[in-house]
């Protein structure tokens, strides 16, 4: 397997993105990791290290897209990026993967407008996000790939869900169930409503309306949202998982009784800390364009990211790109008779 | 002021109901407190308490609404139920103020259709409910009564979410935000964009776009989202909550090093329950109804039941109901212009 890292994506480039190659090139000797970005940097970063591994190539690209940078318009103006050549390799067969840090918007952007395409009948590719709960892992598409959201979209979310929970990640009969305000079929908007129907008719295990208590205790496996609602979703989690977190530190500090307490709790702390890390997982999958592309969080280290490249490796070898566009082949013939 | 309660609101109905009454009618002996529901039921409850305030009153309902009940019938098959019967109290001036802790879209559907109506002008009312961050309060609208979401709602949502900040909350110039999956104007659905663009007109503080994490870190007063959202929200929030207390608390059950930290620590953990706690506002305000109505969680306990009829005291002391009227007409004037 050939495996393109993008150097110049976390915003802490290229530290924890080289790094987090090194490290996924040691534990997979077999792979290539071909690491994209400008060469003097990353030659560089490199030099810090002991032994580089020999399955370690460096591509160079002569730009680098910033998170800042609007995703409307880098496909044009930076056709150097090294997201745009790293995408590129992937397009042109020289490797079978692409995984970056970087600008989610742009990625995506590239991806679609430039590089790698739809896949054929995809309408919408998804934004996918995979968390660990109870050591479970929930698949959320779509969180923000995006804003509007079409009830034959999220029909064509669940198909793509659906296989990756197959395939990449070895679920035998993996539990759909669509985001709505309620679980009653009468709940949702008349989209999600529609989708629902659509859904029902697919060849798949729809448990229908979800709420997102469902999310966290096991009842599904995979989340069709709407990418609005999706990405304000996984931010809510985010940024109330960091309040809570705050909140208890806070108040464990305000006395020296319970000072010492959470001193004698800390390795529970650390534990809780890794189980709700959504950097275990590392990566988030673009689903629907043609070729497996891994989008990891801007504050990504470099366990992250090698997380990321191990992510990339399972949607390639559990054939995510083949399968999708199988079912979606079969689903365009279907509508069309 | 004369207060009705529901006293077949809760889940665990009478008991939590007429005792919180109770409370409220110590807390303010110069309010009264009508308790409106199965008139034996509420009298053998109060047989239990030593003193019955003398500001209690018992109005006699021969029927009661269930969770389990649906909203939209409700109306039509239970006109003798409690909740219809204490609303009509409100709307024929008997009363000030409604408060239960029963089935949400039933008193929706009963205010908006049977009892109160709307407020004129008002196109759609508004679930609202009031968090506390960091002891300041937050509050966000729509919650859910509403799954469509309209620019033209949202811009009314505005309106009346700034008047409940202001004058129920006491805030002087509220901050007001439009929840959306990224803070940059171009970010959002076309119904998000175009309402932006609605209430940037508007006579308030309107700080734009907001993202979940403006909830939290205190950017905002007043958080302006469409029902699915909102309702989608709120429910990623206890949920993820309740997830991580609880893996916390499997994780210092673990050892007996870190149980022992956990017992020292409980004091700082007391706190933080009652710092996340929705219950310590104990109710929301349906916006945009002809009469103050405050709706409480199924779960509330007597303290929560306090707190929501203290809730419906602010609404009506700060005359939000005249506001929204006025600011309302308001509007529709420089609309027809």
């Amino acid at each position: 397997m050939r495996i393109v890292v993008d150097a110049m994506g976390s915003d802490n480039f290229p530290e924890p993105d080289v790094h987090g190659a090194v490290l996924a090139a040691q534990e997979s000797p077999q792979d290539d990791i071909i690491l994209v970005g400008n060469q003097t940097l990353i030659s560089s970063t490199l030099q810090h290290i002991q032994s580089i591994p020999k399955n370690i190539q460096i591509v160079h690209a002569e730009d680098a897209i910033a998170m800042a940078d609007k995703p409307a318009v880098v496909g044009k103006e930076k056709p150097q990026s090294s997201m745009h050549i790293g995408l590129n390799l992937v397009k042109e067969g020289k490797a079978d993967a692409f995984v970056t840090a970087g600008n989610t918007g742009a990625v995506y952007a590239i991806a679609m407008l430039f590089s790698l395409r739809r896949i054929p009948n995809v309408k919408r590719p998804a934004l996918t996000i995979i968390f660990k709960f109870n050591n479970k892992p929930v698949i959320l598409l779509d969180v923000g790939a995006n804003a509007e959201s079409k009830a034959e979209w999220l029909a064509q979310y669940a198909i793509m869900g659906n296989i990756y929970a197959k395939y990449a990640l070895g679920l035998s009969s993996p539990k759909v169930g669509l985001m709505s305000n309620g679980e009653e079929d009468s709940k949702g908007t008349q989209e999600i409503q529609e989708a629902s129907r659509l859904i029902a008719q697919l060849p798949l295990n729809f448990v229908g309306n979800i709420e997102p208590r469902d999310v966290y205790n096991g009842a599904v496996d995979v989340v069709v949202s709407d990418g609005f609602t999706g990405n304000i979703m996984i931010k809510t989690f985010e940024s109330s998982t960091r309040y809570i977190v705050e909140t208890i530190r806070k108040e464990l500090r305000s006395s020296w009784l319970t000072s010492i307490g959470a001193l004698l709790a800390r390795p529970a702390f650390r534990r809780v800390r890794e189980k709700i890390n959504p950097d275990e997982v590392g990566g988030a999958p673009l689903l629907g364009v043609n070729g497996v592309v891994i989008v990891g969080h801007g504050s990504s280290d470099k366990i992250s990211i090698k997380n990321a490249i191990r992510q990339a490796r399972l949607a390639f070898e559990g054939n995510v790109v083949g399968h999708i566009t199988q079912e979606m082949q079969l689903s365009a013939i279907e509508e069309a008779q």
